[in-house]
C-alpha cells in the first residue's frame, strides 16, 4: 500500500524538539551527527516506501504457512528481509565490536517505526533479533557472544523470544519448560512455548531461540527461571549452521492481523541449549530484552498509525460527497472529517515524541552513565509502549471511519491496519501491565523521576509564556494537576494505585504530548506545527482532567462490585 | 458462541427505570402488559441463546457465497431465519391489520438487540425487513401494502434498502439510478447499487428491494429522488412470486466482519418497479425507513457489546494468572481487568437505556400523537445510534484486550465481535452524520427538546439528593454544564456546531447514561445497580467536561489547519 516514511517529521522532532544533537556531543555517539542521521533516515525511508510497503497487502492475503514442518513466508518477504539485513539495519544500534553500527537507539526507534508503518508483519522479525542482540550483549558469555552476535547483527540469523506457555502468559513465573544439565556445558530443554513470533521461517538460514526454562532445582515462580540460547541449527566448530536441534513448529496461529508474521507453537524436545547469564537469572536477562522491545512495540503502534493516517488522508482528499463549508470539495473539508484527521496527526506527533524521547533517555543513560537518565528512561518506557499502541488502534479505527462503507471492505486496506495494530496493546506486556509498572515499580523512587520530568514540562511552559501564552498556560496548569495526582499516587497502597493505573498513564501521556507540541509550536511559531499544537492542547489535553479523576477513584469502588455483580442476565 | 440474552437486565430497565408500563396504559399498546412483555422476552431469549448464537461462528468462517448468480447463505442461517420468521418476530411492532403483533418498538428494540448479540449477520436480514415494513406502512398505496406487507411481516419475503451508489454514499442526492415510466403503472429501474445488505439469499422465497431512483424530470440532488418497490420475483395475480425481474447480484463484498451477511453489488437493468409515495418524495419515505433503522443499528452495537462482555467475563473468571488482591484467583480479581469489566457493563447499561428510552419516545409519540414525544424521539435517535455503536466497538476491543494474546487468535471468538461491530458506526449514516444531525436538524427548535430532557435529568437528580446525595449532585452538575453548552451551541453558526458535533453527542450520552444509572441506583439502592452506577458516575461521567471543551472549540481552529498542513512527511 502506498506509504511515505515520515522522514522530515522525524527530523523536525529530533532537531527542533528533542535535542538529538546532544547525543553527538557524547563520546559514545560521536558518529551520530546530523549528516549520518539524515542519510540513514533517507535511505531507510526509501527502503520502506519502495521495498517493504509493497509487501504489506500480500502478507495479509497470503499468510505464512506451515508445510511439512517448515514455515514458508509470505510472498516477497524473503527479499524484503534481505534488504533490511543487507542495509545493516538489524545492527543499527548494536555494538560495533560485533559488527553493529553503534548508533543511538533513538535513531533505531525512528527507523523501526518507519518499517512498521510499511510492513508490520515483516518488521517484527528484525525487531525480535534486536531484542535478542541486546540480551546477549548484556548477559551472555564471550563464547556465546562471539558465536551468535555477528550472525544476528548481520541478519544472517534471526532471534526469537520464547516466554509464553499456555498457563504462563503475563504470569511468566508459572512456566513449566525444563532445562537439564547435559554435563557438557549444554542443557536439554523440554517444553512447549506458544505465541512465538517468527518462530520459524525461510527468510534467513538459522533461527536462534532464547528460551526461558527452569532448572531441576529452580525455585517456583520467577526466581527459579533461567535463560537459554537454543538454536534451530546448532553451529558447528566453524560457527556455521550444523546439526538440526530437537525442536519443531507444532502449528501456526490463525490471527486477527499480522498474517505475514508466523506465530508459532514451538515444541522443545530435549533440544540442546546454552545458558545465557547465571542460573536462575533468566528474568533479569529477559527484562533487558523486553524493555527494549517495549519501546519498539510502542513505535510499531505509531508506525501503523502513521500509515493508517496517510491512507485515510489520501482518501479524504480524493472522495467527494456533498457540499462542504469550503464548497463542492472533497470530504477533507467536512468539519468532522477534518477533526478526525487533525486529531490523528496530533496524536501521532505526541506519541512519536514520547517514544523518541524515551529513546533519547536510554541513549543518554548509556552515554553518560547517569542514574537520572536511567530513571527517566524507565519512567517513559511503559508510557511510550502503552500510548503508542493505544493510539495505533484508535487511529487505525478512525482511518476505517473516514473511509465510510469502503473502510469495511478488505480490498480498501484500511481494515488491515486496524487488524494489524490490535495486537500491539497486548504483546510485550499488556497495556494494563505497562500501567501497573508505571504506578508501581516506576514510582518506587517516591515519584522523583516523574517530578523531575514534570519540572521540565513546567519550566518549558513558563519560558513559553511570552511567545505562546494561551498554550503555555494550559500546559503548565495540566502539569500542575498531574503533579498533584502523582503526589497522591505515591502515597497510596498498591491496590488503589493499580485501580487508577491505566487512566494515570493515559493522563501522563496527555501532558507529555502537550509538552512536545508546545515545544514544536515554539520552534515553528507561524507554521503547521503551531496550528497542530493548538488542536492538541485545546481539544485533547483537557482529557487529562477526567482521566485523573479516574486515576484517583481508588480500588474500593471496583471491588465493591463483586464478581457476582458483574454477571449479566 | 455461548450467549445468554439479557432478559432480566432488560426487564429491570423497562420496569424500574424507563416506565415502560405507561405504554400499556395507552389504547394503542394496551396489549403490551407485563405478562406479554415478559413472555416475549423469555421466548426470544431462548431462540437467541439456543438457535441463533450457535450460528454466529459458522457465519464468520463460512461467509455467504455467490454461486451462478445466486447467493448461498452461511450454514444454518436458513433455519435460523425461519425460526425468527415463524416466531412472528419480524412483525413484532408491525400493524395488526397486515398480520403484525402491533407491539411497542421499545420491545422490538430489546428483542432485536438480543438477536444482534446472538448473531449480528443474521439479525440484519429481518431488521431490514422491518425498515421496509415501516416505509411501506407510511407511504405505499393500499394495493402495494396489501401485496407486500403480509409477506414481509410473516417473513416469507425479506426487504432491502437500495440507497448507495459508488459516487453517492452519505451524499444520497448524487445518485444516478433512473426510473422511467412504463405507462402501465410501473417503472423501469436502471442503475447499480452497492452495499446492499442481504441483497440476495436463499433463506426466504422473495427479496423486495426498495430502490431510490430519479425520474427523467427529477431535479438534481435529493429533491428529485423517488422510491420504488422492485421485487426480485414479481408477484403474480394471486400475490405469489412469479416472473424473475431484471435485476441481479453482480458480486459480494469481502468485508472485515459480518461475513454471514451477504453485502451485494446490485444491478437493475430495466427492472420493473412500483412507486412508493409520491414522485420526488423518495427521501421522505427513505427517512422513515432510516430513522427506525438508526435506532435498530444502535441496538446492534449494544447487542454485540453485550455478547463481547459476556465472552470476556467468562474468560476473566476462568483464566488464572499471578496473584491478585483477592488471592491466587482468576484475572477478574486484577484491578485493571475488573476496571475494564465494570466499565463495559456500565457502558452497556447506559447505551441500552438510551436506546430503549428512544423506543419509548417513538411509541409514546405514536400512541399519544403529542409533538413533545416526537421531538424527544428525534433528539434521542442520533444519540442512540452513535453511542450504541461507538461503545459496541470499544467494548468489543476491551473484550479482546481482556483475553490477552488469546484475544488475537481468531478461534477464541473475541476478535469476531470487534470485526463485526466495526461496521455499525458507519452504516445507516456514519456517526459523524448522526452528530451533525443532533447539533443541526435536532436543534432547529432552539434546543427546546434538549432542554426539556435536561430538565428531567435535573429534576430526577434533585429528587435523589436525599437518597443518593453524592451521585445526585454529580449528575445535576453535569446536566447544568450540558445545558450551558447547549445554550452556546444553538447560538452558533453551522460550522462551529459541526466542528464540535461528535464531542457534543458523546457528552450528551454521558449525561443521559448517568441519569439512567442514577434512576437504577434509586431502584436498587443496596444492590449491584447502585454499585455499577457509582462506577459510571464517578469514573465515566466526568468525561463530559473535556468533551464539552471540545464541543465548544469551534471550527476556526480546524480550518486554520489547511489540507496542506495535514500532509505528512
Amino acid at each position: 500500500m502506498p506509504y511515505t516514511s515520515p522522514v522530515a517529521e522525524t527530523r523536525f522532532l529530533l532537531d527542533k524538539v528533542l535535542g538529538y544533537d546532544r547525543l553527538a556531543q557524547t563520546d559514545l555517539f560521536a558518529e551520530a551527527g546530523a549528516d549520518v542521521t539524515e542519510a540513514i533516515l533517507t535511505e531507510v525511508g526509501r527502503l520502506c516506501d519502495e521495498v517493504l510497503a509493497p509487501l504489506n497487502r500480500g502478507g495479509d492475503l497470503t499468510p505464512a504457512k506451515l508445510e511439512n514442518g517448515v514455515v514458508r513466508s509470505s510472498p516477497g518477504f524473503k527479499d524484503g528481509y534481505k534488504a533490511i539485513a543487507e542495509g545493516g539495519w538489524v545492527g543499527l544500534s548494536a555494538a560495533p565490536e560485533h559488527g553493529g553500527m553503534g548508533l543511538p537507539l533513538t535513531l533505531n526507534t525512528a527507523v523501526f517505526e518507519m518499517m512498521a508503518g510499511a510492513c508490520l508483519s515483516l518488521q517484527l522479525c528484525p525487531l525480535l533479533s534486536q531484542g535478542q542482540i541486546e540480551a546477549l550483549d548484556h548477559h551472555a558469555s564471550d563464547t556465546l557472544k562471539a558465536l551468535y552476535l555477528p550472525k544476528l547483527i548481520s541478519g544472517e540469523w534471526t532471534g526469537t523470544m520464547n516466554l509464553t506457555e499456555p498457563q504462563a502468559g503475563s504470569d511468566v513465573g508459572a512456566l513449566r519448560t525444563k532445562a537439564e544439565d547435559n554435563g557438557d556445558g549444554s542443557y536439554a530443554i523440554t517444553g512447549q512455548k506458544i505465541f512465538i513470533t517468527w518462530g520459524d521461517h525461510d527468510v534467513a538460514e538459522n533461527v536462534c531461540h532464547l528460551v526461558l526454562a527452569r532448572l531441576p532445582d529452580g525455585a517456583p515462580g520467577t526466581r527459579g527461571i533461567s535463560l537459554f540460547m537454543v538454536p534451530k541449527l546448532i553451529p558447528d566448530a566453524a560457527g556455521n549452521p550444523g546439526e538440526r536441534n530437537n525442536l519443531r513448529v507444532v502449528s501456526l496461529e490463525h490471527k486477527l492481523g499480522i498474517h505475514g508474521s508466523p506465530t508459532c507453537v514451538m515444541s522443545f524436545e530435549g533440544a540442546q541449549g546454552w545458558m545465557v547469564g547465571k542460573p536462575n537469572g533468566g528474568m533479569a536477562a529477559m527484562f533487558t530484552m523486553m524493555n527494549n522491545a517495549r519501546l519498539g512495540v510502542g513505535a510499531q503502534g505509531i508506525g501503523v498509525a502513521e500509515a493508517a493516517y496517510q491512507h485515510a488522508l489520501a482518501y479524504a482528499k480524493d472522495r467527494k460527497q456533498g457540499r462542504t463549508p469550503l464548497g463542492d470539495g472533497a470530504i477533507i473539508d467536512h468539519a468532522d472529517v477534518r477533526r478526525m484527521l487533525a486529531v490523528m496527526k496530533a496524536e501521532i506527533f505526541a506519541a512519536r515524541a514520547i517514544a523518541l524521547d524515551c529513546g533519547m533517555a536510554i541513549d543518554m543513560a548509556k552515554a553518560t552513565g547517569k542514574d537520572s537518565w536511567n530513571a527517566r528512561a524507565a519512567l517513559l518506557t511503559p508510557i511510550a509502549k502503552a500510548q503508542g499502541t493505544d493510539i495505533g488502534c484508535e487511529i487505525a479505527s478512525l482511518g476505517v471511519q473516514i473511509h465510510g462503507g469502503m473502510g469495511f471492505i478488505e480490498e480498501t486496506g484500511a481494515a488491515q491496519y486496524l487488524r494489524d495494530a490490535r495486537i500491539t496493546p497486548i504483546y510485550e506486556g499488556t497495556n494494563g501491565i505497562q500501567a501497573m509498572d508505571l504506578v508501581g515499580r516506576k514510582m518506587m523512587d517516591g515519584g522523583e523521576a516523574a517530578f523531575r520530568l514534570l519540572q521540565e514540562v513546567e519550566d518549558t511552559a513558563e519560558a513559553a509564556r511570552s511567545k505562546a501564552p494561551e498554550l503555555a498556560h494550559k500546559v503548565w496548569d495540566a502539569a500542575e494537576t498531574l503533579r498533584e495526582a502523582t503526589e497522591w499516587l505515591v502515597a497510596q497502597e498498591a491496590g488503589d494505585r493499580n485501580a487508577g493505573a491505566t487512566a494515570f498513564l493515559r493522563a501522563f501521556a496527555r501532558i507529555l504530548g502537550a509538552h512536545y507540541h508546545l515545544k514544536a509550536a515554539l520552534a515553528d511559531p507561524d507554521g503547521p506545527r503551531a496550528r497542530l499544537a493548538t488542536v492538541f492542547i485545546d481539544r485533547i489535553l483537557p482529557e487529562h482532567e477526567s482521566l485523573l479523576v479516574q486515576a484517583r477513584a481508588g480500588a474500593g469502588q471496583l471491588y465493591a462490585l463483586s464478581a457476582e455483580d458483574l454477571e449479566s442476565a
